[in-house]
């Protein structure tokens, strides 16, 4: 698929507003299930989601999600013709708040003191609760879903996310242990990478596609479409955790490669067998918190190594492979302009 | 209820076949769901669970869990004239699940390196590993559910077991504040233990009256005797955590006083408004670590304003208030004798 610049900004302009109205869509169901909770949970539950501060009267800082995963969700089910009981959007809500689960403990497991640009729930409340809630909020989401009206749907979204919930958990262990290992392939981390974000957002574009009632097939294309761009995601995420704007991302600069955290750029870099390989090697290999100037070095040995630009085509070929997917027969329109936005958030 | 000593021990004797019964009927359950999750973390849980050391082919040392849950939820499906599809044993061994998952995440939370006799997995893999296996554990015992037989009863099975998770993590947020508070009242520990113990055994009995089709008011009274049960399941648990036999309880004795937990023999104590309750006081009110001679003084202490008797008593009410629960028209021998079972555990 090759766009002009215009083409581009119209769908950009589509895929933030598909963003917008599942923000909208959600928000109801969100606050209907998060109020169901009883204190203190309620109120740091609302806290993560970005909509209040550390109690209910104090200003917000920083931003709330993107909401991606909700938006595949609705913009899959209108590509499969839609449904008009609401079930939609009780889907879209709850994978929501399975990713915003598995946001609370890799925040902890990770040791990141912000999110979305303000402090994360475990440094605020501390650890223990950040796991508490983290376990409620998974089962909050489960509970929306048995709330659908239609239950055979219900039944079989139950089971996919649970599914690709226990994948998660494997990816993220295969992520713990990479972290000790120094010879890393590209493929080592791209199964790692499949388990513990793409599983998800292909689940999430199967579960809009099963909201709406399609069939095994559509369902089926619709999944991969989605394991496709949560791959490119994860790799443009990759790629934001070293290049990416503090102020756009609300992550400290660097941060990855502070942690000596092995992703794709780095992996990429460090198997290229070249001279700034062995120097980066040598640098992730040290035991010392590493400086400033350290993580300047690194992501220009990152860089010079090849490891931002296979990163950048990796990405690409990911998100090809993504649009390749979808059926002719679903009006795509959205789910591609979703794509395409995930392709700009890496400038 | 006044039995005499052989009728106890008859019951007794039923209870335990009652717990070997559910480990039996669980075990391949168990073993089917574990084997569906991917490595590592299929090895990790059964070792959790019971069934191998650190690697497959290695002793188990310790024991395995005693299954009370999964035995409540036979019981409570017998007791309602039963099921023969085997949907009782598939809620019985998601209830063990869901159970595990709470335990690999308590033991994070609080620190415990062991359990059942030997290291828990965050001592053995570290606490990041030990979050990922629980949230699995979590997504797997879902994954049971969805596999029952009767769906219009896995929708109502999944719906409350995540609601009584949602109870249970309420209940471990506030007993990770009691911690930090020195006016603890009796009222404040109960209300804890009813969200962190007692609402997953209520539900653990409701799920298998549910299981057994039985009509809402008796699955409604089989909660109320659950959730009786469960408070003196967990009062008679404080009682152990203090004067508990090592060998037998797998723990180290006294942990709960070198943790100055605010369990309910202490917290009675501290309310007895005694001389004992003021030294005692001022042991929970200090910085420094606990010594073996302080921690057996903590003991005396409690015992001498009254908390372990007071303890003893609020468990026995408990029990007596969940045989009282149980209605006329459900068999339910082997239900009392898990009861008894409990009383039991505390000598």
């Amino acid at each position: 698929m090759n766009l002009d610049t215009t083409d581009r900004d119209t769908l950009a302009d589509l895929g933030l507003a598909s963003l917008r109205w599942a923000r909208r869509l959600c928000d109801p169901v969100l606050r209907r299930a998060v109020g169901s909770i009883r204190e203190p949970l309620a109120t740091r539950a609302g806290y993560h989601l970005g909509w209040w501060g550390v109690d209910r009267s104090s200003a917000v800082g920083g931003s709330a999600g993107k909401a991606l995963r909700g938006a595949l969700v609705l913009a899959a089910a209108t590509a499969c013709a839609g449904d008009d009981s609401g079930d939609a959007a009780r889907v879209a809500a709850a994978v929501e708040l399975m990713h915003n689960f598995t946001l609370l403990h890799d925040d902890v497991m990770d040791g990141d003191r912000t999110r979305r640009g303000r402090p994360t729930v475990w440094s605020v409340w501390g650890v223990d609760d950040a796991i508490v809630l983290g376990d409620a909020l998974h089962a909050a989401a489960i509970q929306i879903l048995t709330d659908m009206r239609d239950q055979s749907v219900a039944m079989q979204a139950i089971m996919r996310l649970e599914r690709a919930c226990v994948e998660l958990c494997v990816g993220q262990s295969e992520d713990c242990s990479l972290g000790g290992r120094m010879r890393v392939t590209v493929d080592d981390y791209t199964r790692m990478a499949a388990g513990e974000t793409a599983s998800l957002i292909g689940c999430c574009c199967a579960l809009g596609a099963l909201s709406a009632h399609a069939d095994d097939a559509i369902i089926a294309a619709l999944e991969r479409f989605g394991r496709e761009l949560g791959l490119a995601f994860q790799f443009v995420d990759d790629l934001i955790g070293i290049w990416g704007d503090p102020r756009v991302t609300g992550k400290p600069v660097g941060r990855d490669l502070a942690r000596r955290k092995a992703t794709l750029p780095v992996v990429a870099a460090l198997n290229s067998g070249s001279e700034a390989a062995i120097e980066l090697a040598a640098l992730y290999a040290g035991g010392a918190e590493l400086t400033q100037s350290d993580i300047d070095r690194a992501a220009e040995l990152v860089e010079v190594a090849g490891g931002r630009r296979a990163a950048q085509r990796f990405a690409d070929e990911r998100l090809q492979a993504a649009v390749s997917a979808l059926p002719d027969a679903v009006g795509s329109e959205e789910l591609v302009a979703l794509s395409q936005l995930v392709r700009r958030w890496q400038r």
